[in-house]
């Protein structure tokens, strides 16, 4: 996951461009399956309208004398995304006005945007800005915003039934590592994981779209499936540092992605941060808007805005790692286990069952501590048709994980059958 | 509202007579469309019936050479409410039989009355209580219990609709400010408030009775009425001190009447107090009385039976202020407000719409705080047909004064309509 | 109560066999009317099987010289529950494999059985233990284990109604005074007390069975009627010392058996401890387990397998006392007598009532303390039909002993309904 975060991470991306088809391809190259999809420039997506294609070759900021201030190779992030063209001399005053800057981390470049207004701009650190002493500068910015299309990729894995579990990530920031190289890469390996499940009871809709504007294109297109069939989703950002993890809520904190999520991660990482919908800002804003509705929560380790490298230039490959990756990685796959044996249980036998008889209890009356016998009698008092194995996970205070293996005891015992 | 209840102060007042009604007649000066009502001794009310008139010109104790040792005209207060006519002679040991004091305040002299059985007698300080050395006194009740009526009035201001809004206050303490010439006084200038307005969604009734056996005449001819249409009342009690805000809640605290209250005080002084019905005293017992159930709260200052001065001389016009009477009704005035405001409202697009094409966002994509834009948005987030203005102020924890000038802006855009 | 322990104390008893037999036969000189039932070896009762009948006429450890290690007649204890019979002269390493102790408390002989795996042994002191250093030993053990029946006694004493209340404890511990003779002898004291009642609205089920396999037993026999008619369920276990009191809840906590208990134990006993189902252990296992689901909760002072001397030689006669005894006694009679009436009331009239009149209010109206009518008028305030005294007492913060007799005041004077 890490190489392929480093392989992408010097590509200029947007929610539009060429960047974003390059990354794309890269990631089709390690699944192949993975549709392409182009909307072009003007198409009305709800509220909102396909904007301008925009690409950017180069650019930068130039002493008279041709001595470079900031050029587009060394960052893409020194020009401002969706900028206008330019190729102009023009004074210190007049520049200075178009140079974006975070004065509380003097060092970073920032990350800033104007998509939906044109003007042109440049990022640099604060203090590099300080140096500015000339009269007059060489500014040039070689981009293009025309007419084209938005692209986005999705890929959906059928499963024993129409019911539908959604991952989503986005690939539109430029040289950035932990937002948001990191969803992607731990999207392309669940990907790999679902692909080497030899059944699963879910169908997986996993999305590769622009923020914002792309998840609302997409979900202009799949609304109708989507609100039918999806019982649970994840909004994949920042994923991989090791810091911590965190979930964002649901907007009532009460769909299924809420309650299998919160459960993972209360056994994988008791310290976990818990963000309300208040603190959202990444496409679970989209998924889980008004008419919208979807049951999506999002998930990072340190959550975005809250972290103090985010949308400047030192969220680089330092800040994520392969551990990091690999973390969140393993959240979800515990949380797709988890779904994937999320059935109400009942009991077949009234009153307890006479486990010795089975080979599923003590040979002698002792006192014992918490042990497998307990966590067994304790899942089988909760088993009564009305709990999923995440209500007994919680009741009870194991991790379904474990679980998930007496359960299938159980079955083998014919002491345990699937309610509805 | 100040000045009002210094006029009306030195008059004494009981739950029938004269004082009552001449208190009434000089609100009717500032508001003569009240309408007063009176219902004759003896009138079955519910499990009640109306009692005698009390009126009282004078008296006091006497030495025997004539000194005064109290006399009604220095406070009313001395005279016990509802006493029985004497003019005697009598023991010190007798009269000592008939007076009141306050003992834990011996500076303080109480106020007592004896509504539904028959006596006389006297309130004093402790203090000059203890100085009673004569052999024996003159005492003499100058009054009058006698068939009569009990008085009230009400004024019902008409809205477009005819849902209703209670205020109720009594007017039957006698020399007592904050409790309790404050809500009269802040009840004459939310109707001025009322009558302000160009238009109204809600009908506005407002009561002014002697308390107790005043609300239960009340309710008893107007039950049906209010039983039908009252969405949510307030009983205005010791509204003029400068110490705190408090509610008393309804039996579940569950009324819109509750959740509005709360809801503004939550963010006009978070260091408000609540008391549960178990604290009631006031004639939220009636209103929310098994039988009656109407969605009504009590709203104070400092609370009756809650603050020293309580029931005593001491909650004179030095307790009560202009600044402490003009805080209770900026925030009923923000009560009314919010409630004439408060539907369901639904976004009337899907996905976020977007915000900068009506120059409702900023236009530049930096890191932001907490602002206009973000409130306006958490407010899209939430409104989703199911969440009214109240619901939507305490989840995302902004004051619906504000709410409500985003939710116009909103309308005027047709990003929002009213639900149901 | 403790006598009758004390008298049974020494008696060897098992899940079947003679001593259960003996010491129900000593309870029913007290109440001849219990029930006593026969159940053969074989019978299939829902997942188990009535295993063989158990006795143990004496046995130990003895020197080859004949000298006493251990002895039968010093406490039943000493030979392992449900023991193969022996005598042999065995290694010392043969014998070790066959001892069982208790390393945390050296001086205490454990309670150890093997009811449904066959094998024998001998349970002492790990002090004791340590001190074997003979090469060898003879071992006797003269026990049968043979086709019988397993025995259980119960009484049903019918009420106006066929609605049932449940109480159930265990015979089946040999010499252990609070787990479980305590349990028994307050049982027989209850039954003595809803005789002595003159009537009484619920019918009454009093089991004495054997832990696990009797109560199953019992309900594979009697789960028609009770799922049908138990409104609230006790069992009654290790309720001799006097320590605290504790609930262990039911799965939900949610019964009329773990509201009246709590109730009663948070005004009887403030620090009383609350366990939930996941601590359970004694036959509330089987009333509350899935396909059966009675509102059963487990009633303690001490809870089984949370006090030291637990299944130890130490749970003797000094453990329990006459003193600790009547304390459960207590609140089991504040239970039955909250429950006999706890019905949902209504006040007849509208508004508060007049309690002045009925001589149920204070003549003087001054500043009052929380007092018998406060009590009242809170209790009117929540008897609006919704209610059962349970309620209203957990709402107002008043003991259900004393709302009762408020009740029936007001019923007296005619203010108060019984609902549906």
């Amino acid at each position: 996951m890490y190489d392929l975060a480093a392989r992408m991470f010097p590509i200029c991306r947007s929610i539009t461009g060429n960047g974003f088809r390059e990354s794309l391809n890269i990631i089709r190259e390690i699944i192949p399956e993975i549709d392409i999809h182009e909307v072009p420039t003007g198409t009305q997506v709800f509220d909102w309208t396909i904007p301008n294609e925009w690409n950017c070759s180069g650019g930068g900021i130039y002493r008279i004398n041709g001595e470079k201030v900031v050029d587009f190779s060394d960052t893409n992030l020194h020009i401002l995304g969706y900028s206008t063209p330019k190729d102009e001399i023009i004074s210190r005053d007049e520049l200075v006005e178009h140079i974006y800057t975070q004065p509380d981390q003097p060092d970073w470049i920032p990350y800033v945007t104007s998509y939906y207004k044109e003007r042109w701009g440049f990022c640099m650190s604060e203090k590099q800005k300080q140096t500015l002493s000339e009269e007059k500068y060489h500014v040039v910015i070689k981009s293009t915003l025309e007419p084209g299309s938005l692209t986005y990729g999705d890929l959906i894995i059928p499963g024993e039934t129409e019911e539908e579990i959604l991952f989503s990530t986005y690939l539109c920031h430029p040289s950035m590592a932990n937002n948001e190289l990191s969803g992607p890469v731990v999207q392309v390996e669940l990907i790999k994981y679902i692909q080497s499940l030899s059944k699963h009871r879910y169908t997986y809709r996993f999305v590769f779209c622009p923020e914002t504007i792309g998840s609302i294109t997409y979900l202009s297109r799949n609304i109708e499936t989507m609100k039918k069939n999806t019982k649970a989703g994840f909004v994949l950002s920042c994923v991989g540092d090791n810091r911590t993890y965190s979930i964002v809520e649901s907007p009532y904190a009460n769909t299924l992605a809420d309650r299998v999520l919160t459960n993972v991660l209360r056994f994988h990482y008791p310290e976990y941060k818990r963000y309300s919908f208040l603190k959202r800002g990444s496409d679970e804003r989209q998924y889980c808007s008004v008419g919208i509705e979807l049951p999506v929560v999002g998930f990072c380790r340190s959550k975005y805005a809250e972290y103090p490298e985010y949308h400047t230039s030192a969220d680089n490959m330092d800040l994520i790692s392969p551990k990091g990756l690999q973390g969140a990685f393993d959240v979800m796959v515990k949380v797709i286990d988890t779904l994937e044996n999320n059935y109400n249980y009942r009991m077949t036998c009234k009153g307890e069952p006479q486990l010795g008889k089975r080979g599923l209890y003590h040979e002698i009356s002792q006192k014992h501590g918490y042990d497998e016998v307990s966590i067994l009698q304790d899942f089988i008092s909760y088993a009564d048709g009305n709990n999923d194995i995440i209500d007994i996970s919680d009741i009870i205070g194991v991790p379904t994980t474990k679980l998930i293996s007496i359960k299938d005891k159980l079955i083998d015992n014919e002491l345990l059958e699937i309610v509805g």
